[in-house]
């Protein structure tokens, strides 16, 4: 039988077992330090509690502890750890990893360098590998709409895989493909974890649309929302993920729509960005916001305070002006500076972009 | 005091009239024969009984049968009715327009010409005016993500007008943009009528998933939806707009985020075109759907059926491939042709268009 590991016990890392488990491998599911609690219920009872399921069958609970053993004759590594868990990963595989290991990773995230320079993650992770091996690795990157849940569900998901080496992203298409989990393919990595990365901050500035609606008093006599605030926002966040993506070289080849918009939409679907989004949207500052949703990772707040250094960093470069992606600047004022809602259209769809 | 008739009092004629009474005009909302029951509720009360509200103070009221007393001394026109009835509103207007006459319209649809050639409703409307005029009227459109009771609310909303000529789309900018109504101007509209009855399509197809998810036993044990089916739906219809869109020859000045992806986006909210895929979705048939939504003006059923007349053209001439469009020619299944649903992925993403 065919052997791969899941790194990261978490919801979206643990739902790749389904296609995964589905196409006959048996995976190795092992838990960060954090994950002590999910891994014992799935030991004891097969059962993942934040997934509300029942594991697949094939599926092996590993402790972190154990981790040499579940690494042990596997054919590739998913990363399945948040951002906050990525320099981790890239450490604690260093002692095992072996020149044309395969990883793919789910991980949603960016980081700013010393220098205020943008990194995607999976170059993050091979920063942590020990020098010599950096570039004898294969990283694949997932982007694309997908929940957790639905895909352990069995729920039809379109998605995008994305290596520079056209082979390693055709090995993982092939390993992972299924009747309900639709891959496609590019070789623009970079392009892909832009997309995945700042799809979260935007969700979070559509969501305060509804916090905006609730503090003006909710539905009007006459049955109105604010969604024409919120699709503006939609589209003013599509415009500045392709402008980010455009800036940062992206190719005409990469396809956009599940990635940019596809993926944006179905962050708007009520998630933790959404209801960050909404909080902040209320009035409530961020910190308060943060505590209420305490527990929870709050992706769309660290994109979006690494987003201050980097944009910080393109405008001293002469890069960007002090008026581009004004959205994002709106979000690093909520959740940088704390500052209140006020937001300004003025700059809005001022530039807009296309790859 | 500035003068200006509406044409149809529909709700989302009718809305235009609170920037348009904001900025200082006396706006009078002309009836079609088909608003005799609104416009009498909009003169014994002041009340629009769809848009549930009161009108702003310097509205007036007029039946059809008085129209050529409300046409006198107005600046422009706005066009308000249905795509149904913009063959009507053209032979209506003949009678009664001059050389330099301006219009802007808010009707969205596509017509097919006997050849199965792509209309603008514009051109349509023009179609309908005395051989002479047509050449020596200002017509401009409305496209962007805009519900009617929003705007008559005063909510945030932010849209796009177009007319070939930037003095006009200036004219009308200046005429409508107030605090709460934001605008942005191209000259490209044939991208923006596309944009904008295509939407409605593709909000059906997004519909179709909150269908399946039901037809499929619903909300499953673990809370699983099917927003990743239909974000890869709202993915596709963005690609394929795209897509005719540059078909049709859109210029890369057209501003497409809030015609595309927000406009869809604001038309997923559970609207008509929504609430008819999500009956489809279940696998009610097109006939019976209907029957349902009996009453209601279902703009993405027209849409498909002269897509489908539009598509076939265009196979016939060698444009596209039969396997363009595959969530477009879905839709003609479903509508046109009766066909259960029965989604296929494979040719979805497949061609990955960018204007």
């Amino acid at each position: 039988m065919k052997k791969v590991a899941i790194i990261g016990a978490g919801m979206m890392g643990t739902a790749m077992a389904w296609p995964l488990s589905d196409n006959g491998y048996e995976v190795r599911l092992i838990g960060t330090h954090l994950d002590n609690d999910i891994i014992s219920s799935c030991k004891d009872n097969h059962f993942h509690p934040r997934l509300s399921r029942q594991l697949p069958d094939n599926v092996i609970p590993f402790y972190n502890n154990e981790i040499s053993k579940a690494l042990n004759g596997i054919d590739f590594i998913v990363s399945g750890v948040n951002s906050l868990g990525v320099h981790w990963i890239g450490k604690t595989l260093s002692p095992f990893i072996k020149p044309g290991d395969r990883i793919i990773t789910v991980t949603k995230g960016i980081e700013a360098n010393k220098h205020g320079n943008f990194v995607i993650l999976p170059d993050v992770l091979k920063n942590e590998l020990p020098e010599t091996m950096r570039d004898q690795i294969n990283i694949a990157a997932i982007g694309g709409p997908c929940i957790a849940g639905e895909l352990a569900g069995r729920r039809q998901s379109c998605v995008v895989f994305a290596a520079e080496n056209n082979d390693i992203v055709d090995y993982f298409k092939q390993a992972l493909q299924t009747r309900y989990y639709h891959i496609w393919t590019t070789s623009d990595i970079v392009g892909l974890e832009i997309s995945a990365a700042l799809k979260n901050a935007y969700a979070m500035g559509v969501g305060l649309a509804d916090g905006i609606l609730e503090k003006s008093g909710g539905v009007d006599q006459s049955g109105s929302f604010m969604f024409n605030l919120a699709a503006a926002l939609f589209a003013q966040g599509c415009n500045e993920i392709c402008k980010f993506l455009k800036i940062m070289g992206v190719t005409e080849t990469f396809p956009q729509n599940l990635p940019i918009a596809g993926d944006l939409f179905v962050t708007c679907q009520k998630g933790r960005s959404y209801r960050l989004g909404f909080l902040l949207g209320k009035g409530i500052p961020f910190n308060q916001a943060a505590e209420i949703m305490q527990g929870e990772t709050l992706e769309s707040a660290l994109v979006v305070n690494q987003m201050q250094k980097i944009l910080s960093s393109m405008v001293r470069k002469g890069v960007i002006s002090n008026q581009d992606f004004p959205l994002m600047r709106f979000l690093i004022d909520l959740i940088h500076f704390q500052k209140p809602v006020h937001l300004e259209f003025d700059n809005f769809f001022n530039e807009e972009c296309k790859i």
